[in-house]
């Protein structure tokens, strides 16, 4: 797939898939390498590295994920991880410009992740959390969004540094929680024009069946409400499918090429 | 498929369509009889009937259809049709309350539409086309938005018979087609919170491959913005998909029981 206007953060180095825990308990880094690459060879700009299923070695495993990627191939890694000293080890094995997944309005953790985030220039996740309360209502999220800014452009982040992160909640807890993230997708792209939105698709459908179908029915969504950067599986061909389906329909694809190109390519899942 | 908060116009009975025509010349009422039923089975709140292909025996034709329909099934009838006197027959064949498509904001049509309107108590589409002029920019179309519900209020129509339809245009032809499109929905939907918005869902994808899969995207994007009424095939499993899909994420299907009674139907396309 040609490279998508939608900044793509690859999801599949996560140790709560069983391919990749065993590939880390047999320290195998070809299969580490094969997901890299094929992530990659998708159209991913970061690839996401998450060891958070060993709470007793996270920091040694992440520290392996990134020089194993980065040893084979030159990719900017999304660290994505809660612990601090994991997160220190693992951007000290980085090179080149790492994105941190994530940080929240959390006063104590900001003090002690802002040196690092400085030290390292990292582009940064900022999720709409406050002190451990994820908000409901899309008002909340933009007023949230605004401080978070605010706080890393005085930290001296580059506002094309930022991704904020609305945190969607499943709409099978909350009629409504698809809709507010719209809304705060929206009001966040009017109000913070030249930073990143991110959409962490697999949020909403959680505890649905059909999950890929509902991921793919609001990415696209998404996109049109602002969002220009997606966590999601970029070797899943019926997402990418919506995705160039999406920016063709959007304007984000000039004369259609891309969409047009991946169509005769046999790329694209669509039928006809 | 379960009722759809969605209104569904069938799109399959037009002429412009062969296995249609043929039944036409043959004069083969099953043929019409059984597309009539699949599209209600499938959720068609509305049947479109189109006979444009026949200039010559086009009111003749349309009211064949109607009659054809109507006396096999109980459904409401969506008469499609530019030709004033094709239209006026129509209406005389058709028993309930039709829907009339399309009406515009054109002086001398709307002087001998409007007398029809109101002898039938029709519901219309009114589609934002001024003398001729299809807008370009998302702010000309809700200006004539708002003049359209102003006539056709002052006629005598409730709000919840007036069907706003924006004229999507083929981003084949305009990039920003799409997204001028979305933001006259949203504004539409916000300036005239009870009407019905229509989503003509074909347009867009004009002269693009990959048709469904354009259209399937759009449809869940046309309904974030403020759509709720839309011209579809409601037989094709993929677009209905999205719809189920859209409406549960967008609040409109509670707690997603129709959504997870159609994914535990085998109904969805999705493969997980």
């Amino acid at each position: 797939m040609s490279p998508t206007a939608l900044t793509i953060i690859g999801e599949r180095i996560n140790a709560s898939r069983k391919s990749i825990a065993r590939a880390i308990d047999d320290g195998d880094e070809a299969v580490i390498q094969h997901e890299a690459g094929m992530q990659l060879d998708a159209g991913a700009n970061f690839l996401d590295v998450n060891a958070g299923i060993y709470p007793d070695r996270e920091a040694q495993i992440l520290a392996w994920l990134v020089r194993t990627v980065q040893s084979d191939l030159n990719a900017p890694l999304s660290i994505d991880t809660t612990n601090p000293d994991a997160l220190k080890v693992a951007l000290e094995a980085h090179q080149g410009k790492p994105l941190i997944n994530s940080i929240s309005l959390e006063k104590e953790r900001m003090d002690s992740l802002l040196p690092l985030v400085r030290e390292h220039s990292c582009a940064v996740i900022a999720q709409t959390i406050e002190s451990g309360h994820i908000p409901v209502t899309a008002e909340e999220r933009v007023d949230i969004a605004v401080q978070l800014v605010d706080v890393l452009v005085k930290a001296g982040l580059d506002a094309e540094d930022i991704y904020i992160d609305p945190v969607p909640q499943p709409v099978s807890m909350a009629g409504d929680a698809g809709m507010e993230t719209l809304k705060a997708f929206a009001e966040i792209r009017n109000r913070l024009p030249n930073i990143h939105i991110l959409c962490r698709v697999g949020n909403v459908s959680f505890q649905l069946p059909g999950r890929s179908l509902l991921d793919r029915t609001f990415l696209p969504m998404a996109m049109a409400a602002g969002a220009d950067t997606a966590i999601i599986d970029p070797c899943n061909n019926d997402i990418m499918a919506s995705v160039a389906a999406a920016e063709a329909l959007l304007g984000r694809d000039e004369f259609c090429m891309r969409y047009i190109t991946a169509h005769r390519e046999g790329k694209l899942a669509g039928k006809d």
